[in-house]
């Protein structure tokens, strides 16, 4: 029985890297099912593909993730197949699986793939989505087992993802921006329990200005104004009712926010 | 025999949210064959996702349509599933299916899934696409019946779109653009039998300025110029042969049009 | 056994267009997987969607290819359904499918399709990737013979797509971009043999300045400075190594670059 494949990159949507790899995964294994998660993670953003494998691996069940955001294709990093929990990741070796692998319950079982048998020769230097990371993952996803995909290696080295992480300032929360979405919302390092109790207002800073936000379950609780609630993966975001926090903030990637009850 | 879903969205490409979703329909149905519509309308803009539904249903057979176009998400809007035709739709009671319901002949048959047995625990309250959209459509496409989605509600009480309407002014057509679309071209809310017969030249006019154009039935029709043409929907729209009209009229989303025999 | 529809399109990712297409086929071919290229290709760009196409066919199996870039829809232009190696080609006659068509061992039947017995009626007037494309797409890769599609034509007939070619000017070598892709590498209408051997230093000149680039396998070859490679494609490639050589240079479509030895 096939696993499905899920598939993240940051090809975008301009060229047709994404849709090769698909036309290789519909040749190599025609019984998997193909789905993708997005093709919009910023060039080279490793940790924005992290975070949104991460946010997929809970609510689906056993597949085979493959993710490419590989800016150092080509060069030593390495490619890795990783089992963990009843599912597979795909990728290159430098941090994007790492959130979702330990989200799975962490890494059973890792190999090496860069001389995969089960890669397409010749392999371009500049495209492995399609020479050796859409073959593997397609062959994982139709049962062959890990094994065949590359050579043994120790899960404990694989490289770790580097998330910033929020901390206590005085009465305050230090919080960074880890990324902005489509909605203008500011998706925070920080997490509900950081933050502590209360549903009142909150004073939410940036290096230039104070916003008065008020602390809410929805966009609506927001009436209009700035919203701070649970991000569906957990996390604290900032919204602005009927409009967009990243705006509104001027904030964006990695920006230090000060939240402090007012 | 399962239905095809075909999903619609505004949650964009560069996050996650569209293949979280789709994550979620291959995990509850892996039978489902998920067809996306687009996930590219404006952020909250139910009226377009609205029309996109509406140009949909004439050419797809039976299917479960999921759309999510929901900047009420989490407050007191009502969630639906909605028989109509051969058809379900499914998402928010916010006009977002109200003329793709007309078109596949009227509701048939509404339910109201807010506490769906089919939903996923704990449901977050910025994400029902993931938690609540996507499951009950994956079981409807599924083929479980509607009734075990939710509870019935009135089809009569269901939100109606809210439509500009063109008039006669004078002698001539007052229109409004009803959004402009990739290439350019201006869709408007007039149908060619409100304009009248005729295949000569129409004087457009915006709040600024006046064009020529002719009426016809191709953009190659407008020989370089302007062409007034019937919109594979059935509506007029107006183009620029090789250009956008959007930018040559500079109009765009609500502006008021005058057209005239000239 | 149905073949696997592959579709290209510059329909974008805003509009239904795309989405439209795709429940076409699902409604006249359940059985057919559809699989995505890119729809992201420049408004009416042909050889961009020229130069997508070519690079898929390699790697793809036995498919159906619908491909739509077509700016002349409705217009006198052919609609054409083409057999070239084990794989089927839709589209306008426009020069599109010429590169794949070639790639694939030329075209072995050709027929025009225009009025097709397996169109929709009516057929839009400015939507053949809905009402013509589309549908006779579907039942080519469900299996229909292409005798049904249309009239037989003759292959030779069919339009070419004119490319641009590299020259050599004294010593160097000029060449022209062909696109640049969504990381900003700048993709050349030259292969590595017309720039000859070497891995030495390379100057590359636009009309307004020279810059200093590496001969190099990998984008991280370029150790943070412009790169020329061997495009996945077997072209010629410039990369910025963590960046964009389309904005370094300032170079786009078809602007001219001299490459010469340093």
């Amino acid at each position: 029985m096939a696993l499905p494949l899920i598939f993240l990159s940051d090809y975008g949507y301009e060229d047709e890297f994404a849709g090769v790899c698909r036309a290789v995964v519909a040749r190599l294994a025609p019984e998997v099912a193909v789905s993708d998660l997005t093709h919009g993670i910023p060039a080279g953003d490793v940790r924005r593909g992290a975070l949104a494998l991460e946010a997929t691996v809970p609510v689906a069940g056993p597949a085979v993730h493959l993710a490419v955001v590989d800016p150092g294709v080509g060069s030593d990093r390495r490619a890795v197949a990783l089992a963990a929990g009843a599912s597979f990741l795909v990728g290159p070796d430098n941090g994007l699986l790492d959130l979702a692998a330990a989200r799975l319950g962490g890494v059973r079982e890792a190999a090496e793939i860069s001389s995969s048998a089960l890669r397409l020769e010749p392999v371009a230097a500049t495209f492995h989505g399609r020479d050796l990371f859409a073959p593997v993952a397609a062959h994982l996803a139709a049962g062959r087992p890990l094994a065949v995909a590359g050579e043994p290696i120790d899960p404990d080295r694989l490289v770790k993802l580097d998330l910033p992480r929020p901390r206590r300032q005085g009465g305050a929360l230090l919080a960074h921006v880890l990324y902005p979405d489509r909605f203008g919302n500011l998706i925070l390092d920080a997490r509900p329990e950081d933050l502590g109790g209360g549903k009142g207002s909150i004073s939410v800073s940036t290096i230039g200005a104070s916003f008065a936000a008020v602390r809410g379950r929805t966009f609506a609780d927001g009436a209009g104004g700035l919203v701070v609630y649970e991000d569906s993966s957990g996390r604290l975001g900032i919204a602005l009712d009927g409009g967009s926090a990243r705006k509104h903030l001027q904030a964006g990637r990695d920006d230090e926010l000060l939240l402090e009850a007012a």
